[in-house]
C-alpha cells in the first residue's frame, strides 16, 4: 500500500497522513469501549481535497471511515479491526464559509465545531438552536451524519430539520453541489435527507447550509417536582397549550437519576426543599420580554397546580440559577458513570405513550430482574428517554453487566410494542447493527440496502456500520 | 389486457375499475392543458387493495399514475399520450384512521382531502398547518408526493417537515409501514423523506403520520403599502425580530397583482386609500392574548413607519376583514387567468435575495419584451414568489405565448445565477423535466437516476415524471 499512502501524502500533504501511534485517539471511540485499526488517518483541508482522497480509495479500493468529533455513542466513527481502511477526518474543514443575515443561513464546513457554530451564529445576532452536551467536541458534520437531536428538538427539531443544503464527496470521489440556502425547492428527489443521518455509508457531508434562528429575547428555567410519569406528560400538555413554539425545553427526570448527581457531585444542590419522585426542567424562550415570559409560566405552574400535577415549583431568578439547574440535568449521565457502568438504552415512544411505556417496562424489569435501579431521564416533549438500568444494590456493576443481552430485549421488545424507536438520537453504527435487524421489517431492510448498493455499490464507505 | 383488467375488477371491484369516457376528469389536468390516455382508472379502497394492483401491474408490467385530487401544476398526476398505463386514484383511502391528542399527531389515509384533514385536527383543539388554497379538492397524499408548500411555510415548513411517518406500496406491490408517530427516531436511512416530494415515481404513498400544533389562540393580519421589494424584505427582517414563530404569513404582492384583482373582481376592495408600488400582507398567529398580539404588531408597523419602510399600513379589525384581505392576495391567480394567460414561473431565491432578483430580472425581460407586464408575488418569508410575466399591452396573450421558451430561459437563467429554484412549489412532473436538465448537474441527475433505478428498476412508477 505504499503507492496508496504515497498518494495520499501528494494530496494532503506529508503531516496530514497519520499512521502508527499517532492514530490512536482516531482509533478508539468516545466511550472507551473499542480500538480499532486503520492504514492511516488522513487529513484533507478541502472538499477538493476530501473528493481527491475518495477517488484514491476507489482505484486502491480501500474503505472510508469518516470522522468529525468521533464523539459518537454507538461506534459508528472508527474502524473496525480489519485494518484495512483509513481514517477521513473532516477536522481541517472548519471553515465558516457565509453568514447570510437575511437568509437566516449559513454555510459551515463539515469539521466545523458545533460550538463555534453556535458562537459564529450568535455573533451574528441570531440563533443556531442544536444544543448537545459534547458541543465543544463534537463537528457539525458528524452531527448530521448521525442526525443529532438534544435537548432544543421540541421546538427546533433535530440537525435534519436544521438543515437546507449539503456539499457531499460521494464514495467514487465526486463533489456534489447541494448547498442551496432555499425554504422552498422542489426540483427533485431529496438527497439531502438521504446523507443526513447515514452516518458517513453513502458518503462524505463536507458542507452544509444551516438555518438560523432568532436570538430569544429572554429565558426562562424552572424545576417542577411531580409523583409520576403521566403527571408529567399532563404538564407537557398544560405547557404546550400556553406556550406553543416558546416551550424550548421540557426534560423528564426521576429522583434516583437526581440522587446519584447529588451524590457524585455535592456541589450541586436540589432546587427544591422536599424529596419527590420525579422532576421536571422546563424552558421557555420568548421573544417579548422577562415579564411576558414569566407571566406564561405562572400559568402553567397555576393551571398544574390546580390540577394536583405539580407539587412544588422553583423559577429561577438568574442566569446562575438557570445553569444550575440544568447542570443537574446535564451531571446525570456523568454521575451514572461515576456510580458504576450500568445498562443503557436512547428509545423513543409517542410521547402520548412514555408514561405508560415506562409503567410497563419498569415492571417487566423487576420481574426479571428484582431490585434493578431506573436512571430514567430523558426529553420527554420527544418521547425520547434515556432509559438505564443499574444494578440492584449490592451486585456489582460488572456482574450485572453480563445480563446486558436479557435486559436489551425486554427493553428493546417493549420499544417495539409501543411502535418506538431503540435509537432515538445515536443511531446504529457498529453498535446496533444486529438490534434493528430484530426490528424492522424485512422489506425496510431490503430498502435500505437497495439505497446503499445504488449509491456505494463497492461498500467503500463506513463498512460495517447500519448495515 | 383483458385478464389483466379482470384481476384488477376482482381486487378492487367491479365499479372501482373505470374506462372509456368515465376515465375523463381523471385524464386531464388541473389547468386544461393536456389529457393523456389510459387504459383504466382503479380506485383501491385499502392499502392492502392498493399493493395487490401493485404486484399485479408489475407481473403485466403496466405502468402506473398515481392520482390524488389531480389538482398539481405540472403534469405530474396525468398519464402520457402512451395508453398503456392505469391511473391508480387514491380517493377512496379517505379515512382518518387516528388522531393521538397527547403526541400531536394524526395518521390519516393518502386519499383524505386536506380541507377534511384540517377539519379534524381543528375538532381535536389542534392545527394541521398546511394550507393551500386547493384544500377543498386536493388530497393528503398529493400534498406529500408534492412537499406541497403554500402560505403557513414559514412559521410550519413544507410538507415534507409536517409529516413523522409513511405507508408506502412500492413498485413491487410490499407495503412498507413506516406509520411511526416519534419526533426522535435514528434507526437508518430516512426512507420517509425519499417518498416525500418524489411525485409517485418510486413509490405509491398510502397513508401518513403528521405533526399537530396547538391552534393559535389569536391571528391578526395587516396590510402594508411599500415602494420596493427591498423594503419588503427589511419589514420581514423587522417582523421575525419582534414576531419569531409568531410570523405565520409575510406575502408580497405587487401594485399590478392587486389592480388585476380590483379590476376582475371589483367587490374585491383594496384596504388602502392610495395607491402604492407594493404590498405586503403580514399574518401573526399567537397564542396569547389578542392585546399581545396587537402590541406585537404595533411595534413591528412602529419600526417600519420609524424607518421610513412603510408607507401607509391597516389592521384588519375583524375576521371579515382579515378575510378581505386574504382574499385579495388569493384572487391574484383567478384575476390573472381573467386576464388573458401568461407566462408563469413557481421559482425562490434565498430570501436576502428576492429583491436583487426581481430588479435583476425585471430589467432583463424589459430589454428582451419591452412592455411586458409583471405579476409579481408570493410567499416573500420563504423567498419563493410567483413571477408570472404578461404581454404588453395592446399585444394579444396568444401570440406573447409564443415567446414563452425565451422568456423561460431569461427567467430560469436569472433564478440560476442567484443559487435558486425554478420550482419552488409545484414540482417538476412532465412539464419540467426537461427544464431541469439545463440547471442541475449531471452528477446531481445520476444521483436521482441511482434512486430511481434502485427503488423502481422497471420503471413503472408515473414514468415520465421528473426524470
Amino acid at each position: 500500500m505504499q503507492p496508496f499512502l504515497d498518494q495520499c501524502r501528494a494530496i494532503v500533504g506529508e503531516s496530514h497522513v497519520i499512521v502508527d501511534t499517532g492514530m490512536d485517539a482516531f482509533l478508539t471511540d468516545w466511550r472507551n469501549r473499542f480500538t480499532g485499526s486503520a492504514r492511516a488517518v488522513v487529513q484533507p483541508a478541502s472538499s477538493d481535497e476530501a473528493a481527491a482522497i475518495g477517488r484514491l480509495c476507489c482505484e486502491f479500493l480501500v474503505p472510508i471511515v469518516p470522522q468529525g468529533g468521533n464523539t459518537g455513542l454507538v461506534l459508528g466513527s472508527v474502524p473496525d479491526a480489519r485494518g484495512n481502511a483509513i481514517v477521513l477526518s473532516l477536522t481541517r474543514l472548519n471553515r465558516i464559509r457565509e453568514i447570510d443575515v437575511l437568509n437566516n443561513t449559513m454555510t459551515v464546513e463539515a469539521g466545523c465545531l458545533l460550538e463555534n457554530v453556535r458562537n459564529a451564529a450568535a455573533e451574528a445576532g441570531l440563533l443556531f438552536p442544536l444544543s448537545l452536551a459534547s458541543a465543544g467536541s463534537c463537528t457539525i458534520g458528524g452531527n448530521l451524519s448521525a442526525n443529532a437531536g438534544g435537548t432544543a428538538v421540541l421546538r427546533y427539531g433535530n440537525a435534519r430539520e436544521l438543515c437546507l443544503g449539503l456539499e457531499v464527496v460521494t464514495p467514487q470521489g465526486e463533489i456534489w453541489n447541494g448547498l442551496r440556502g432555499l425554504r422552498k425547492d422542489n426540483t427533485g428527489y431529496d438527497l439531502r435527507d438521504i446523507y443526513i443521518g447515514a452516518e458517513g455509508t453513502l458518503g462524505l457531508i463536507t458542507a452544509a447550509v444551516l438555518k438560523l434562528f432568532p436570538q430569544p429575547r429572554t429565558m426562562l428555567t424552572a424545576f417542577a417536582a411531580l409523583q409520576t410519569p403521566a403527571a408529567a406528560q399532563r404538564l407537557l400538555a398544560i405547557a404546550r397549550k400556553h406556550c406553543d413554539a416558546a416551550l424550548t425545553g421540557f426534560e423528564l427526570m426521576s429522583d434516583y437519576s437526581l440522587r446519584l448527581v447529588t451524590k457524585h457531585f455535592p456541589q450541586l444542590a436540589m432546587p427544591l426543599p422536599a424529596q419527590h419522585r420525579q422532576y421536571v426542567l422546563l424552558e421557555l424562550s420568548d421573544g417579548d420580554s422577562q415579564d411576558h415570559a414569566m407571566a406564561m409560566l405562572e400559568a402553567v405552574i397555576g393551571d398544574a397546580i390546580d390540577e394536583g400535577i405539580v407539587q412544588d415549583a422553583a423559577v429561577a431568578s438568574s442566569i446562575a440559577q438557570s445553569r444550575a439547574m440544568w447542570h443537574l440535568r446535564e451531571h446525570i449521565s456523568l454521575a451514572q458513570a461515576a456510580e458504576g457502568k450500568n445498562i443503557k438504552h436512547d428509545i423513543a415512544v409517542p410521547s402520548s405513550r412514555v408514561a405508560d411505556f415506562i409503567e410497563a417496562t419498569d415492571a417487566l424489569l423487576q420481574q426479571h430482574f428484582p431490585g434493578c435501579r431506573m436512571v430514567t431521564f430523558g426529553h420527554l416533549g420527544d418521547g425520547s428517554l434515556h432509559y438505564n438500568v443499574s444494578a440492584p444494590e449490592g451486585v456489582a456493576p460488572d456482574e450485572f453487566l453480563r445480563q446486558q443481552g436479557a435486559v436489551n430485549r425486554i427493553v428493546h421488545d417493549s420499544v417495539n410494542s409501543f411502535n418506538g424507536s431503540i435509537s432515538a438520537e445515536h443511531g446504529i453504527g457498529a453498535l446496533k447493527r444486529g438490534e434493528i435487524l430484530l426490528y424492522k421489517s424485512d422489506l425496510e431492510i431490503r430498502l435500505m440496502q437497495k439505497i446503499k448498493n445504488a449509491l456505494d455499490p463497492l461498500h467503500l464507505m463506513n463498512p460495517g456500520k447500519i448495515l
